[in-house]
């Protein structure tokens, strides 16, 4: 399923906030509209909010490209900053605005903008197709590691709704069940946003792949009972040192696999690694609005006036994760994920 | 405030499943209906559920005051089997259903069936005024282990909701409170019958704490930062060995205090220990229907067609329990709640 693409001349994408109910589509026009489906979650997930960024690049570089090319690079640079700032977390955004920028000024001091501008939509379109088919080879990899039979948790929505194609943790599954493999997955709500019950829910019910929702108070007595044979998740960051942020929770539920000998294993393509930042503990961790804690579908859950907390990832330091499954293949502690960047960087290079 | 109280000639209780949006009471006349209010949880709480059992058994005691004993007695047990299928978990039920038997018992086969029915009434309002009066004590106790700042989180509600008056887990709360401590409560949302939001949070906004709500996602993240100074639970059930069972997810919030060295405490009137059960696994696990993970206020959460597990109770090992506060002051390890309970049948026999 293809969460986001181009069409003739702009970005549409699944509503992920309608889902499970409906499945409707945006149709951007301006990197603002990009920016604010950001922001308000109707898309999300690292990687496909690194492509969709990229795709607000385009807007912004084909709205200037009768320009003069120091406007445009004033426009585009506008852009990529308003990009930026609507989520602090997940890396693959500044990754992406990153690569777009490098791309293009490749070009050099001599381009029209509207070759500046073919050349973001270029590049918006090789990070989008690169990002399903690093996501189908991460599945293909992760597929190993599932037994032939086997009941797997995971945490949030790390599907074909979090990339532009295949997901991060549901690609593992979805190649291990092709693979004829006998899978049934746990699937955590995900409070505050009910990611899982909204989106993973829904596409393994798309898939036919058999499942259980569960609220997340829950996974404790699933493991306590032996009923998690592996835990997979995606991430929104993975440091220099193997420490994963991702979305709330996920710590708790390494913590559980390791109290009881459960592999925990995260699936991320190499995109969302951060060779930059040293360890999770540097990693900026945005605090969303209480009201999606205190409100489910518009209703209040708790007494009027009360106040809640929010954040909206958590750090799940390396100790805890067995293995890190990237479109390069498995990656296995002591973790030094600045070497599979540079190898990736090298491959690519040569 | 006082959760259910005999009124005249029957029982009134607060209706739990309107709050937070409203405080109604129910006004019960017959055994039935307290059965039917345990078992859809207008009523929950191991301490309410005993006490309200109780009472159920007054109300059948009344209705067959003019009976031949013989009959009088059939009518007794027929309520008291009904009232004890309502929930298989909670340990007071049973131990209160045996109390009030046991009591009535002893006025000899001469009794008249009138006399039967003033001594049920007698020993159920004598089970409700030592469950208020067994949590202020608990409470004063398990305050003393409370420092002069404390941020608390609990899970649940073990509050006046969950008890005839003061609570167990809240008791200490209050009086620590009470006592000039500053405390502040992180209030675990509780999915997936929300009681932390809905009823936690409701009676300490009313008591004047100062609290704020979470997601059950968010604790973990609360923990590593450093922001949790203790834990503190109710029970549902305490084996021999000390083993707590309470709601689901009281586990992997047992497990996260240990990983961070915070203390993790449990309160609960001695009606709660459970000596005849060597460990939690012995327990009955109530399962639930999936309708409560699946809607929240009537509302679906995840596609049509999806199914859920929904294990209302988790067991918390003793090896996670710091201490266990009862009535009778503060258990350390290693536990012998068969001792803890003789002690006090002989302090009540002496």
């Amino acid at each position: 399923m293809r969460t986001l693409d181009w069409v003739d001349d702009h970005l549409r994408m699944i509503d992920q906030r309608r889902l499970p109910y409906a499945l409707e589509y945006l149709e951007l026009h301006r990197w603002q509209d990009v920016a604010t489906a950001i922001a308000d979650m109707a898309v999300r997930g690292a990687p496909a909010i690194g492509a969709a960024a990229a795709f607000g690049l385009a807007l912004a570089a084909a709205q200037a490209s009768g320009a003069e090319p120091a406007d445009w690079w004033r426009g585009f640079d506008e852009a990529a900053a308003g990009l930026a700032a609507t989520r602090p977390t997940a890396v693959n955004l500044v990754w992406a605005l990153q690569r777009v920028r490098a791309a293009v000024a490749a070009l050099g001091a001599g381009a029209t903008a509207a070759e500046l501008a073919r050349a973001t939509l270029a590049e918006a379109r090789a990070i989008a197709a690169e990002d399903a088919a690093a996501n189908a080879a991460l599945g293909t990899h992760g597929a190993r590691l599932v037994p032939a039979q086997a009941r797997i948790l995971t945490h949030c929505n790390a599907g074909s709704l979090a990339t532009v194609e295949w997901g991060t943790a549901l690609a593992v599954v979805y190649k291990a069940h092709a693979a004829g493999k006998q899978v049934h997955v746990w699937v955590d709500e995900t409070r505050p946003r009910q990611q899982g019950a909204r989106l993973t829910a829904w596409e393994l019910q798309r898939e036919g792949i058999p499942l259980n929702l569960i609220s997340d108070t829950a996974a404790g007595r699933l493991f306590q009972t032996g009923q998690v044979d592996l835990v997979v998740v995606g991430a929104d960051r993975i440091a220099a040192n193997g420490d994963v942020v991702n979305k709330i929770g996920t710590y708790t539920v390494a913590l559980l696999a390791r109290e009881h000998g459960v592999p925990f294993y995260v699936a991320a393509p190499i995109s969302t690694l951060d060779p930059a930042t040293p360890c999770g503990a540097e990693v900026p961790i945005e605090e969303r609005s209480a009201a999606e804690v205190l409100q489910i579908n518009g209703q209040a859950i708790g007494p009027a006036g009360v106040t809640a907390a929010n954040p909206a990832f958590d750090v799940t330091p390396h100790r805890l994760v067995s293995a890190i499954i990237t479109e390069r293949g498995i990656h296995r502690p002591p973790y030094d994920m600045g070497a599979v960047v540079a190898a990736a960087g090298a491959e690519e290079r040569g």
